[in-house]
C-alpha cells in the first residue's frame, strides 16, 4: 500500500501525542505491539488511550471508551493500522466504524499478516476517510520487535556490551566489577524490563552467578505505567548441560528456558524451568533455531547479555539487530578481555559494519547505540 | 591573587567576544598564548584584536590600534592578564595605561612567571580599575598547552587513538586502512594544525611510511585566519636508530626532531632534521626527558599519534593530559590489535581513570574526548 496523503501540523501534533501514549505500554503489552490512539473533534481531544496489556482493550477501545458519544464525527489518530481480526478482543476497525468516527489516520499499515491493510479496508469500505504514513518512522520504532517477528519470524535482538573505552570487558584475571558505573547498570535494568527475554550463555551464568532478573529498586525512575513489572523470560544457551539447579538464577521464581542439545534428567529442576532441545550439525545449540523458536513463542524482543564467545557467534550468524555499548572512561590495556570473539578477519573489507544511532552520557559512562548498517533503510522516512 | 569582582551580563558578552577573537590565533601564535581583547566605551566596541603571530602585536596592541583616540576612557576586556615585561614587544599593561583606558577586566591572571600579577599591578598602581576571573574556565581552555608549560615545565599532550567500536586499531595481519572515515581523518588534520609538535615512534613511521605533516587540502574547512599554516614539528622517538633518510617523512622539508639514545652518524640527514640524545636507565629514550626538552624548546602542545606500545608507555608514565578517541562503527573481533599496551592490571582499582568531556559525530564515526580524572578540577570554575 502506498500513501500520498498530505498531513497538516495539527495531524502531526495529534499523532505525536498518540506515539507518546503508545510508549507507556512498552513494559507490558508483549506479545502485542505498543499502540496509542487519540480521538479529535473540532480540534479538541475527546478521547485517548493506549494498549496496556495483552488480552485487554486495544488503544482504540480505550480511547473510544473515554470519548463516549463524542466519538461520533471525530478523527482517530492511531499509531498502527486498526486491527481487522477477532483475537482476544473484537476488531478495532469495527469499533471505530460503530462509534461513528469519520476519519482515521494511521501512522503505518500493520505488517501482521492477519491485518496487513484489511483494517483500513474495513474502514474505507464503510465510507470512512482513511490516511496513513504520518510519523511512520517513529511509529515503527515503537515496535521494532513486533515487526521483526511479523516480517522475518525472528525476534529483534539487542546486544548489550559494557567495556572500557579501549574495548575491554574485564582484566585478564577475569575481574570486571565494575567496569561501568551504577547509572549504566540501572539503565540496563530499564532495557531488561522492556524486553520479552534476556538471553545469555551458561558461561555468564556460572561466572557471575547471575540472576538476570529485573530489580524494581534498581530501575532509574518511576515507570510510566502503574501496571505490574513483567519479568522477562530468562533464556540460557547451555549446550553441555553445565547449569545446576542450585544457581542463584533458579532462586528467582520466574520463567526460564534452557536451550540445550540433550536434557539432563539427573537434575531436579524447579517448575518454572523449561528445557528445549535444538541441536545444530556441530552438536551445539543451533542459535538460529533458538531465535526462530522464541519468535514462535511470541517473543518480540531479546536482550542479549552474553560473553565474547556467544556474542561473537551471534554476530557471525548475523542475528543481532542492534548493539548498546556502555563505555566507561577507563583504560585496561591490551591484556584485558576483548568485547567480541569471532573468527579472525583477513581484510578490512570484512569488518562487521554498523551505523551509530545515538551517544548519550549515562553517569560517568557513555551509552552508544548502533544498528547493523543493512538496517539503515528502516529509518530513512524520517 | 583572588578576585571577588562582580560582573554583569555586558561584561560577560564582551569577554565572550574576546574569547572568540582569541581562538582565531590558535593555528599561529605558538609559543605565545592565544589572547583576545575588546575595548568598550559607552557600551560600544571601539576596538578589538587578537594575537596572531609571535613577535607581532599582542591582542591589546591590535585592539588599541583599531580604537585610536577612542581608547581614552574605555574598558578593556582581555582573555589573559596584560603582560608586564619587555619581550619582542613592549608591555601591554603600559600600552593600556598610555592609551587612557580606565578599567581592565582580565579573564585570568597569567601563570607565566614573568607576568603573574605584575601586569595587573602596573595598571592598578596607575589608578586604573582592575578586575579578573570572568569566564576564566573558557579563557584557560584557550591555552591549556601554554599554562601546562608555564606551570609544570611540560607540554600539554593529547593522544589520538582511532579504533573500531570494539577497541581494535587494526586486524591481526596489520591491515588498518581505513578504520575511520575521511571526515575523521580530516578532523585529525585540524588537530595537527593546532599543535606545536606531532609525536610518534619509529614503528609508526616505518609501518605506515607516514609523513605526519599538515595537508592544507585535507583540512575540513577554511581556516579562521589568513595567516600561513604552520607545520608542527615532527618529533620521532627512535631508540634504536631504525629511521633512514629515504623515508617519506624526510621528503617534506619541515623541521623534524629525532630523539634517540645515540646519533647514527653513518646516515646523511637533511638540514631540517635534528637529533637529540636522551637516554633512560633502561637504555631507551627517556620519554619524560623528551617532554621536558620539548617544553624547554617552547612547545606548548604535543599531538601524540602513536602505536599501542608508545601510547601505553606514555600512559604508564602519566604523561598524557587528554585523549581523543575516534571510534568507527565496526567490529573487528578479539584477534584485532588492541589500542594501548601497558603492563597487565591485576585489580580493577588500577585501571587508568579518565573523565569523558565530549562525544561528537564526525562523519560516520564518533569522536570522544577524555581527560585524566585528576585534571577534572581545572574546569570546576565553570
Amino acid at each position: 500500500m502506498q500513501s500520498d496523503c498530505v498531513f497538516n501540523q495539527y495531524d502531526e501534533m495529534y499523532m505525536a501525542r498518540a506515539i507518546e501514549l503508545a510508549k507507556k505500554g512498552r513494559f507490558t503489552t508483549t506479545p502485542n505491539p505498543n499502540v496509542g490512539c487519540v480521538l479529535v473533534k473540532n480540534n479538541e481531544i475527546v478521547g485517548e488511550g493506549f494498549h496496556q496489556l495483552a488480552g485487554q482493550g486495544h488503544a482504540e477501545v480505550n480511547a473510544l471508551a473515554m470519548a463516549g458519544s463524542k466519538a461520533k464525527g471525530a478523527t482517530a489518530y492511531v499509531t498502527l493500522e486498526p486491527c481487522s481480526h477477532y483475537g482476544r478482543t473484537p476488531p478495532c476497525a469495527e469499533g471505530l466504524k460503530a462509534a461513528g468516527v469519520v476519519k482515521v489516520i494511521a501512522a503505518m499499515v500493520d505488517s501482521n499478516p492477519q491485518v496487513a491493510g484489511k483494517g483500513l479496508k474495513i474502514l474505507s469500505d464503510a465510507g470512512i476517510e482513511v490516511a496513513y504514513g504520518l510519523l511512520e518512522a517513529q511509529a515503527r520504532a515503537l515496535n521494532l520487535g513486533f515487526f521483526k517477528r511479523m516480517e522475518h519470524g525472528l525476534p529483534y535482538v539487542t546486544c548489550k556490551m559494557a567495556a572500557s573505552i579501549d574495548g575491554k570487558t574485564a582484566l585478564n584475571n577475569g575481574q570486571s566489577k565494575w567496569i561501568t558505573g551504577a547509572a549504566a547498570r540501572q539503565d540496563v535494568q530499564l532495557y531488561r524490563a522492556q524486553s520479552c527475554a534476556i538471553l545469555t550463555g551458561a558461561d555468564t551464568v556460572l561466572v557471575d552467578d547471575a540472576k538476570l532478573n529485573v530489580r524494581k529498586n534498581e530501575l532509574p525512575q518511576a515507570l510510566p505505567t502503574q501496571l505490574p513489572l513483567r519479568q522477562p523470560v530468562r533464556v540460557i544457551i547451555d549446550s553441555q548441560n553445565r547449569l545446576t539447579p542450585n544457581l542463584a538464577l533458579f532462586a528467582i521464581e520466574s520463567e526460564i528456558i534452557i536451550f540445550t542439545t540433550k536434557v539432563d534428567k539427573s537434575q531436579h529442576w524447579p517448575h518454572f524451568v523449561k528445557h528445549i532441545v535444538v541441536t545444530a550439525s556441530n552438536s551445539k545449540v543451533d542459535l538460529t533455531a533458538v531465535l526462530k523458536k522464541l519468535a514462535k513463542l511470541q517473543f518480540n524482543t531479546v536482550w542479549l547479555e552474553a560473553g565474547a564467545t556467544l556474542a561473537g557467534k551471534m554476530v557471525e550468524l548475523d542475528l543481532i539487530d542492534e548493539f548498546i555499548f556502555y563505555l566507561a572512561p577507563k583504560l585496561i590495556g591490551c591484556d584485558g578481555k576483548s568485547l567480541v570473539n569471532f573468527p579472525e578477519l583477513i581484510s578490512m573489507q570484512n569488518t562487521i559494519d554498523l551505523t551509530f544511532n545515538e551517544c548519550t552520557r549515562i553517569g560517568d559512562d557513555l551509552r552508544i547505540s548502533a544498528v547493523k548498517s543493512s538496517l539503515k533503510p528502516l529509518d530513512t522516512k524520517e
